[in-house]
């Protein structure tokens, strides 16, 4: 069978990028996004208006969410007017938001039992990956499902990954978020002791960042903000909703990730003073005020 | 002046290394060692053997120290048969141990009341750098003295930063091992999660490795102890050293760095389980039974 109509929920800064590249690869897509306004630019180019979810998901081969919350999720697929009660027989249901693995399986659950296929598969890279069309896609469902969509993905990513079983692709991207919060806070420490103690920062990343200490976190993220950008490549508010949800998901499993804990309860003491619109590179403010 | 006769102390594993590579560049090399038989292969290359860091100090151009712990550093520098009994004025003395910030700065004003030019000059790499004699050496003291010095250097290392004043190079290192413990810490939680929550972890390092989660630590430590490899490239109790040497220097600035002093609790419950000399890997034991 050949994909060709898409049903897109969710049209923000990551969404929009992505359905303008399935348009692009000559995709039929229709969107639906809460804040209507959001979608203005992808109906100028073409996609057709939804009212809600349901509408959104009716007659399509593929649906398609990326929203903020997994309140957000379990709305959209199971909601009185959500993609269950639209989809046809058969099709391909994926959700792209950064969620809970436990979620993604009770959907996959609720779908195959409505005669759907069901798939998690959120992605790494960001605003510029999504605007650039080389996401990372981590994805978990049927393997003969994501063999099915693959052209879809290749359409708005490059790095494209089948990670396991429903819920595997959520599982995959809390693993990227928690090095991150251990790599963050350990580039943000060694960043403030350095100009804590007086060395020159810019002269430390030099000297540090290519051997054992090097991280992305580092080069990009902390040190972006010891020179005083604190504008968001993602923003301390979406990293507090993910280091959560790994709190949550592997304490299910029985674990207790110390360190994780300590950087969230960090960023929240910062979001708490206002800060959750800021890059995460302010974690950096938690131990001193750089702005002296 | 030309430099030509160097003594150095401390022929473990990095200085026996060490001081190869300047007898290979045509250094005159005197040696000591608190175990002697770790100099004999020095010796057999025609390094001459003295009896006390005073002797091996005497009539020497560099002295060069590199031994293990800042109590070390303090009797090979001050004690009763200690370098600045020995050294001739105008020398040049310069400790590669990863040492305290504050016993550097002593030193240096030791050094300079009796005539001597001090400086801290610590490394990274490992011994594989060190065979290489491609160590990162990050030197603090006086300007001229590192530019005098930096042939010197040059024989050991590639990549050589001068820092600022006595105890900046022991203050860059401590940097790098605070962003290592973060960037490790989380490279371990990740791929305990991974493993505990049933990903194919091998096929989690392939999908986040090369985006913002990446660091050297997940690629090349904690993949290391995933794979059932536990062998040091650096040991656990020498972590924790530097670890501790962190938390000292960065109190003295005001900083409490909690992802360090966590890290570093987690280190020493595993060093108390007798894990000590294992590779630093073994910190994804703190979570996980690994052999499971």
């Amino acid at each position: 069978m050949e994909l060709k109509r898409i049903g897109f929920i969710g049209t923000g800064i990551m969404g929009e990028a992505m359905a303008a590249h399935l348009m692009e690869a000559g995709y039929e897509v229709s969107v639906y996004n809460r804040t209507k306004a959001k979608a203005d630019r992808l109906v100028e180019k073409g996609a057709k208006w939804c009212e809600d979810p349901q509408k959104c998901a009716e007659d399509q081969d593929v649906v398609i969410s990326i929203v903020g919350y997994p309140r957000d999720v379990e709305e959209v697929y199971l909601g009185s007017q959500g993609i269950l009660k639209g989809a046809k027989k058969g099709a391909y249901l994926i959700d792209m938001t950064t969620s809970s693995p436990a979620l993604a399986e009770r959907i996959f659950k609720e779908a195959e039992k409505l005669g759907f296929h069901s798939m998690d598969a959120p992605v790494t890279g960001g605003d510029t990956g999504a605007k650039a069309g080389t996401l990372t896609i981590l994805a978990g469902g049927r393997k003969e499902d994501f063999d099915a969509v693959l052209p879809v993905f290749q359409a708005m990513g490059k790095n494209i990954r089948y990670m396991g079983p429903a819920g595997a692709g959520q599982k995959t991207k809390l693993c990227n978020q928690i090095a991150i919060a251990g790599a963050l806070s350990g580039a943000c420490e060694a960043l403030t002791y350095a100009r804590a103690c007086g060395l020159e920062v810019d002269q430390v990343l030099e000297a540090i960042s290519s051997g054992a200490a090097g991280s992305f976190q580092l080069s990009n993220v902390a040190a972006k903000g010891a020179g005083g950008d604190w504008a968001p490549g993602f923003m301390l508010k979406h990293f507090i909703k993910d280091m959560k949800l790994s709190r949550e998901s592997s304490n299910s499993c029985g674990l207790s990730l110390d360190v994780l804990r300590q950087v969230l309860k960090e960023a929240e003491s910062l979001e708490q003073q206002g800060q959750g619109d800021l890059g995460t590179q302010t974690l950096l403010n938690y131990y001193w005020d750089w702005s002296k």
